[in-house]
């Protein structure tokens, strides 16, 4: 249906759609939700039928098995879409939330209010679940939804968004309150030219992607991060405990923004820390990639290239090094951090402050793995992406940030002296 | 000084000092502050004679009187430049606030503290005052500036930043806290193209600066909003109160962004307010420029062009109209409002709900005037601007906006599991 209106057309009505979602109250957003969800499990046959015609074009165009694996609905992941929508439902609204109020000294009372965005554009890759957590974040936001999906996931989202704006029409609400937007490359230009009619672009994706919104779009965009992070090993770390957060970083899940990719290591425990760390990251199956301070340790590491310490892996590969000390650690943070989460794993208070307040990052841990960095370890409920950059909102990103505010200001008839 | 150095090692030394900025603390940044001042009184008999040469070149080249009398400094102007420095450094320092903070059930403890941006990079026009309100904005908030003021205010702004870098190097802080961008036009696009090097971008000026920036800035950039604002006299309105508002709303200070630029009155009061309003803003010397409906009342009224209603006129003119009911005003905003300032005079709950929820601005207001909407009146002691974009801050901008966020995870071991 919507392939043969313009890229305008959907914006506009995404506007109008965004007028009706904004005064549309809590009640009737969750009514919605729960109306996505149903629909979405009744269109159970033809969402995995489509996704089949993805899978088998994916595997046709020789994509690789990690990929297809994101690409693959099953019926227990499209059970997660759907819980996910009713999850949303039963989080708090953001919207009409009172941050700050006072009265003036003339009587004038201002109160400042959250409010949705309006049009949110959000243009990923790969996963087809995203298309339904995205739209459910959206509307329980009070944000007309744009979902600018992956073509090699077309099928699936197509019939996802097809289910979703069954459920949003059964709710009384405008089926245009979530648009998939198709086309080619051109249409991702004129989304990110989009200046009025898209209130905020959140791109989420690699680093590619993310590059060519964040330095392309006229459009203000939420950057959602890559993730270097980095694990700090000071003098003074229980090693036991170090050893633990780094495997934890680097294993538990290795393709996420928040896993650990590189190790620096204190030269006072490097001969205490770095066999036993080698050992037990080769145990996990962990490639090391390090300097040849680190490579005098075991033969099992292979050297680092020189870009390797910027390398966002996303896989069981970690690039190491030993450092003189904080302030050499915290150089190279400084040099090679995308801003994500740093670590520091040691006894110090001192070291630990000062590690806390010279990192420029989302997250700084202290003795603790940074795989907790997420808005579902957060308690968040609901997750839109990990934000990197530091206007309007900074780490995980959940529904309060995904609103603006409103200054109200209501008097008796006050002027200005 | 800094015209020896290129742009590129300008913005390095402000990532350094932004570096000593961020871990100054209060009491360092207020003594810096205050020196600033001590500095800049000092530095009087050099700034004016700076400010003559301007202003002589301004006559020179045929600048307006308008123009003239905004770049000139007085005794009295610099006076209040230095009293701006010291207020500030009265007023809380936002970094370091806990705006959240939780204990996840692992035990790991989560907060969410308030720290600068870094690096901000502020584009403006005309007044030479800004050079200082903003240098003192940004040293409180713990951010390092970039300032590129306009060339007409060249000399004044050289003279003014020296006399600020002599307060921060006798305070003990880096010279390079607050920098002047000099050169030509080129140097205004390499801080739109300097992604990681500037933190945040903020144009302050006339429509043509600010869209130029946000359209072509890489750097995520903060828009401070010009301000095309309606009064909406409702049919229920008292109108002694809807003169009062309008009047003030226009006169008060024409030139300023949230002063009224188009009046839009219901028709049932069309006949009892228009002759009593075309009468006192003419006798307040306002042109009104109306459409055939409002002409009918006063030869007085001048024939609004079509695109007069997107006109930010700045100037003692109004454009105006008369609406059939809320829902015609309500259309007529969306299309024409700039997201600033929006004004109601009703005696109706439901109509100043319905103005206060569907109004899409910065600010709505029920019964007052749009002239509140200011740093100043709201309480905040010192404002960069106004923005009208949704991301990260909306409306009056004051310290705590000029911050970003850091979540702080602290742990004794916990991994994820």
């Amino acid at each position: 249906m919507e392939s043969d209106l313009t890229f305008t057309d959907q914006a506009r009505a995404a506007q109008d759609a965004s007028r009706s979602l904004a005064t549309a109250g809590r009640r009737l957003k969750d009514q919605a939700l729960h109306a996505m969800a149903d629909a979405l499990a009744a269109a159970e046959a033809s969402v995995l039928a489509a996704n089949a015609d993805d899978v088998a074009a994916g595997r046709a165009s020789g994509m690789s098995d990690a990929l297809i694996d994101r690409l693959a609905l099953t019926p227990a992941r499209l059970a997660g879409m759907v819980q996910g929508l009713r999850d949303v439902a039963a989080l708090p609204d953001p919207v009409g939330d009172v941050l700050r109020g006072w009265t003036n000294p003339n009587g004038v009372q201002v109160r400042q209010i959250r409010v949705p965005f309006g049009v949110v554009g959000i243009i990923y890759e790969g996963r087809p679940n995203v298309t339904a957590d995205a739209a459910g974040i959206c509307v329980k936001s009070g944000n007309a939804a744009l979902l600018r999906g992956s073509s090699s996931a077309f099928n699936s989202n197509r019939a996802t968004v097809a289910a979703l704006q069954d459920g949003l029409a059964a709710a009384g609400l405008p089926r245009t309150c979530v648009q998939l937007v198709e086309g080619g490359r051109e249409v991702t230009a004129e989304m990110m030219a989009a200046r009025g009619l898209i209130d905020v672009l959140i791109p989420r994706g690699g680093a590619g992607l993310i590059n060519a919104v964040v330095e392309g779009s006229k459009v203000p965009v939420i950057e959602t991060g890559t993730g270097n992070c980095h694990v700090f090993v000071d003098a003074t770390a229980d090693l036991d405990v170090a050893l633990d957060i780094l495997l934890n970083a680097k294993v538990q899940r290795p393709s996420v923004c928040n896993a650990a990719e590189t190790l620096l290591v204190h030269r006072a425990v490097a001969d205490a820390f770095l066999p036993r760390a080698i050992a037990a990251l080769g145990e996990a199956g962990v490639t090391v990639h390090g300097t040849p301070q680190v490579r005098a340790f075991s033969d099992a590491v292979v050297p680092a290239a020189d870009d390797e310490f910027d390398a966002e892996y996303l896989s069981l590969d970690l690039a190491a090094a030993v450092v003189a000390d904080l302030d050499e650690a915290l150089d190279h943070i400084r040099h090679h951090s995308t801003g994500h989460s740093e670590t520091i794993v040691t006894a110090s208070i001192a070291n630990a402050d000062r590690f806390v307040a010279e990192v420029d990052a989302a997250a700084v841990l202290v003795n603790a793995s940074s795989r907790f960095v997420d808005g579902g370890e957060f308690g968040f409920g609901a997750e839109i992406g990990i934000s990197t950059q530091k206007l309007h909102a900074r780490g995980p990103m959940a529904l309060p940030e995904m609103t603006s505010t409103k200054y109200v200001l209501t008097g008796q008839g006050q002027t200005r002296p």
